[in-house]
């Protein structure tokens, strides 16, 4: 088994398939190294494709017109990433992605995405499912954001991404808080002080 | 044709049923009617439904533990709602959802979702595409939340739902917006002048 189909398998934990099926499947993947400081997606162009995390970390954000950035996602080891309002409507991007730590993806497009449905339906049901979990996630970040105090998020942060501290600086985790520095660091001193 | 038929081949706009796969879609759906202030679901019961509004309005909000309502979402005609976050785990609902405005929503279970994926397949790609949508205008509620002034998600607001102010009351948008009735006020007052 070659690194490509191991790293599809784990990408697709879990489901079954012929060696038909992971043919159809392999051509619809394509591998991209990324170094840190790469831009993956430029807001502005046509989203047509979706990434997947092999490894390193990504980071979505999106700049307001006052001209500071405010990050939506980060994506690290097995998550998927992409401007999907854009993706979804083959629209322009209003949001950027770069990579902030070496990163190693693969990306499929939309077309290949239909094609992977029809062929292989088992995987339309893999991609309501992954979409059924980043809605939830999206649904208590909303809830996170209307409800809790800054120290309550970071605790949240911290909890859905358990390893990202060490790859990511703190003006991007202040950044996805929407707090300052200042107030992250305060945050961070009075948790450590319990 | 029956008014459940119609109603069902409204909610599937633009998909070609068969008159037997029609008899399974009709098993799957119950209607129900609801009154103004008549709670559909409460924080803390397991969700294992979903609703789609034939007519009125329903809210979905959160009451944080300081004992504030966060307004989450409304759905008008033609909307889906749940918790669903705790809908795709068949988890304890973290939200509560109430009637606003007198509504007849249909309800349909998780068992009866999976038995329609499997029965037709067809309707596996319909709600795929519905979940984006959701998707979407969640990914754009995040984005207001941190980027945009309350004056822009008022706007933002007033175009998403257009014809929902009138039965709406203004505490549910500020809530919804994440604001005071009072700043609510001041910014329509604005927005008259111009």
């Amino acid at each position: 088994m070659n690194s490509k189909t191991s790293i599809l398998l784990s990408i697709f934990k879990g489901i079954y398939f012929s060696s038909e099926e992971l043919n159809i499947v392999e051509r619809q993947f394509q591998k991209i190294t990324l170094q840190k400081g790469d831009i993956l997606l430029s807001s502005g162009k046509v989203v047509g494709e979706q990434y997947y995390i092999h490894s390193g970390c990504l980071r979505a954000f999106f700049i307001s017109t006052d001209g500071k950035e405010h990050t939506i996602q980060f994506a690290i080891e097995d998550w998927w990433i992409s401007d999907y309002t854009a993706f979804f409507t083959t629209s322009k991007a209003i949001m950027t992605i770069d990579c902030i730590k070496d990163a190693t993806i693969y990306k499929i497009s939309k077309e290949s995405l239909e094609i992977l449905y029809l062929e292989i339906p088992k995987l339309e049901t893999f991609f309501r499912k992954k979409m059924e979990g980043s809605f939830s996630s999206f649904q208590k970040r909303i809830l996170g954001t209307l409800s809790q105090t800054a120290k309550e998020r970071y605790i949240t942060f911290i909890k859905t991404y358990p390893d990202i501290q060490l790859s990511i600086k703190n003006y991007h985790i202040a950044s996805y808080l929407g707090i300052t520095t200042e107030s992250l660091s305060r945050i961070r001193k009075e948790i450590a002080k319990k």
